[in-house]
């Protein structure tokens, strides 16, 4: 059910602008369903609905099965009509002519809906059943999931709007900016010896939902930073651990904020750990320096790598020259994800359309350990939003890799190494948006530096 | 991927028993796959995994598409087997000897997984992707989501069993129900004029997530609470509200708490509050205490009606004689819904199976309003853990409903109605595990008596 609050904020005019430009770049017909809710144990106990962001992108209001039609001038919103016994249920709904008042759109019931022609296409939301109903209403036989030309060409037309945010899109990033910024400093002033990462979660969640946002991902708060995709909170904070959360909010319309930070529970790095948080640190703003329009992402990445290789040299982990440790992937053994990623109504953004959204046409993924996970290869456009979020982590599986050590030649010092044992894993991530005048950290509000974190800790 | 304290805290005899006494009420080949995580926008970024409740039932791991087959004493848990790069983004991930150890089950990785009879049954999971899955593995047609004759010899063992809680299931429907009174403790504390529905959802999630549990369903907290289905928490507190919080806990297990208090935002009812509220509680008690074994659940329901009757009567809301007017179905004007529901491993204890869990051979829904919304028609055992929820509701879409009106044949008086105005919606739900010894309240430590909450609100 739509939120009466939504309707009432409702700009109609964002909306009907995207419309607008997508059908200046794709002239032909175009389903954009907005997906179904999905069932968590049984159908009445479902997940929170959270719409296709393409549908998101275009209509701006969370209609479960929603279908809307492109067609030129004639575009049409087709939704479930409300039934006899929703309000007894759910309270008083919006009929279909609120929501054409509301967003200045042909609405229609779902019974009405008018055959499209062979060769319209699709932007697929997520989920079988919602794809069935789709590929049902084009026509297509139910394994046909694969993308036509005109599919494609659709997508890319989506995805050239969708790369540079407007400013509604933008106004929304800075709202999941600032709820986000509030949710790490919740975490830090809720941190101390002794807690439960499930507790600093409930801390900075909560800051979240008392705003009446969502996560835009599954939190990452944990006292082991070097698992990459951790999603356990069930550790506990020991004497001289540091913690690494990273947590982002969704606000209401969709739009993903996506912030890291690591902190020591007790308040106070241990030399080892302020050592690595500061070569960290110092590649985070040496990449974002460079996001100035024109720059090629992956020089955005590969500064990162050297400004990390830079840092581990200088403290004796790494051994060589750095354009050659960097060139081989040796800084890869501590720092082995991308740079950052889109960002937008995704935490990464359009990745359901693949690489066609990150890669720009005729570029494609390494097959370098380390640069091959990078998610983004594109020139830097102005309203375009990224994250920065190198990191360095001690990870055993890599460690201890057979393949990587080969690729390391010897340069890496493991007595040296084991020095700094205090650090399993540290990022620092921000979100940044390009602009004419220069990168802008929409998450500048939240301290990075280590002293003003310290500050921060167990500040409740 | 396994939280490693999942593995450690496993209790193996647990499940071999449950699986053992399965095997005694059906001998063919079984399978029961545990489903697969839904996409949010795109497959990297999914939904929390919640394994099917019968998979948690029987194996106690939600190991995302795992598959259980029983085929009399040769029981095979067929996993995804880890991947080379898991350990790297994962962390240490259990191998399948180390999830064969811990389980006591014969583990295999889905490659290996062996045809089953076309006789075989299967209890669904939900979701079209985890269906088509299972129903490949059945070599079943892929619209074939039919029950057959297996399958519902399959549905009836499993409900046999599920239907009377044993001991272990005791202990996490407690642990709910703890999790779930010390939500609401927090909800209540959180109250005052002037905070939104928003910040006192986040006091009570909160709660449940600093315990590392997550919500049974989605959470109602509204002023509205004649909105019965209301998942909007946009409102703010006035002076003179009510609000009504239904909230309960899931346990890392998957069993459920399902709790409801209504509290006014000030701290104190207004008379006309109170005089209902002490309505819905007369009743509450009167079907709390009918809950025994061998008694009728239904017969639980028309006392609670008859309750709330007498009490609408006493106030002069309703007119007549008792009996005629529950057997009328005029009550259901203001309480529209069953008295409750079973509790388990969903919040509606095995809803995915429909009414063939909840109500008895040979017993169908009325086709009364309010009487056919009754979920549970059983005769009480020992073991079974249900809901009392009685409620009273000023239900605009109701109240204004000309079929309505022609039951309750003037009955209603409006006019009196309308002097308990300042009551939107009332609803106090408890847990009630069903024993030898009589109903025990499994949330009693959850005050609800009119003065015991006055003193809860604001409290913070």
């Amino acid at each position: 059910m739509i939120d009466p609050d939504d309707l009432r904020s409702h700009q109609a005019a964002v909306f009907a602008a995207r419309r607008a430009r997508l059908g200046a770049r794709f002239s032909g017909e175009a389903l954009v369903p907005a997906g179904l809710p999905f069932p968590k144990n049984y159908p009445a106990n479902p997940f929170p609905f959270r719409a296709s962001s393409h549908f998101l992108y275009l209509v701006g209001l969370p209609l479960p099965g929603a279908q809307l039609v492109l067609r030129g001038d004639d575009t049409t919103l087709y939704v479930d009509a409300p039934a006899p016994d929703d309000e007894l249920w759910h309270g008083p709904t919006p009929s279909l002519d609120d929501l054409a008042r509301v967003t200045g759109l042909r609405v229609a019931p779902l019974e009405a809906f008018a055959p499209v022609s062979p060769e319209a296409a699709v932007l697929w939301p997520q989920g079988e059943r919602a794809r069935s109903v789709a590929a049902g209403l084009l026509r297509r036989s139910m394994d046909a999931f694969d993308a036509t030309d005109a599919d494609l060409a659709l997508q890319d037309a989506i995805i050239m709007l969708r790369l540079q945010h407007d400013d509604a899109a933008i106004v929304e990033l800075r709202r999941a900016a600032e709820a986000t910024v509030a949710a790490h400093r919740a975490g830090m002033a809720a941190t101390r010896v002794g807690v439960t990462e499930h507790a600093i979660r409930a801390a900075m969640e909560g800051e979240l939902m008392r705003r009446g946002m969502s996560t835009s991902y599954g939190s990452i708060v944990s006292v082991r930073g070097e698992v990459l995709h951790n999603h356990s909170h069930a550790g506990t904070t020991r004497e001289g651990d540091l913690l690494l959360a990273d947590v982002g909010a969704e606000t209401s319309l969709g739009f993903a904020g996506d912030v890291t930070r690591t902190w020591p529970v007790n308040g106070q790095f241990d030399g080892a750990q302020r050592a690595l948080y500061e070569v960290v640190l110092a590649a985070q703003k040496e990449a974002i320096a460079r996001c100035t329009v024109g720059t090629r992402y992956r020089d955005v990445h590969l500064a990162a790598c050297r400004a990390i290789a830079e840092g581990l040299v200088a403290l004796g982990i790494l051994r060589g020259d750095v354009d050659e440790l960097v060139a081989d992937g040796v800084h890869a053994t501590f720092f082995p994800h991308g740079i950052g990623h889109l960002l937008g109504l995704d935490v990464h953004d359009m990745e359901d359309l693949g690489d066609r959204a990150g890669y720009a046409p005729g570029r494609t993924r390494s097959a370098q350990f380390g640069l091959g996970y990078l998610r983004l290869d594109r020139d830097l456009q102005p309203g375009m939003a990224v994250t920065i979020e190198p990191g360095f982590y001690a990870v055993p599986a890599i460690l201890r890799d057979p393949e990587r050590q080969r690729a390391e030649k010897g340069r890496v010092d493991r007595e040296v190494l084991a020095k700094f044992a205090s650090v399993r894993g540290i990022r620092i991530e921000d979100d940044v948006l390009i602009t004419n005048a220069g990168p802008e950290v929409l998450t500048a509000a939240l301290p990075k530096e280590a002293a003003a974190i310290e500050g921060l800790v167990g500040s409740e």
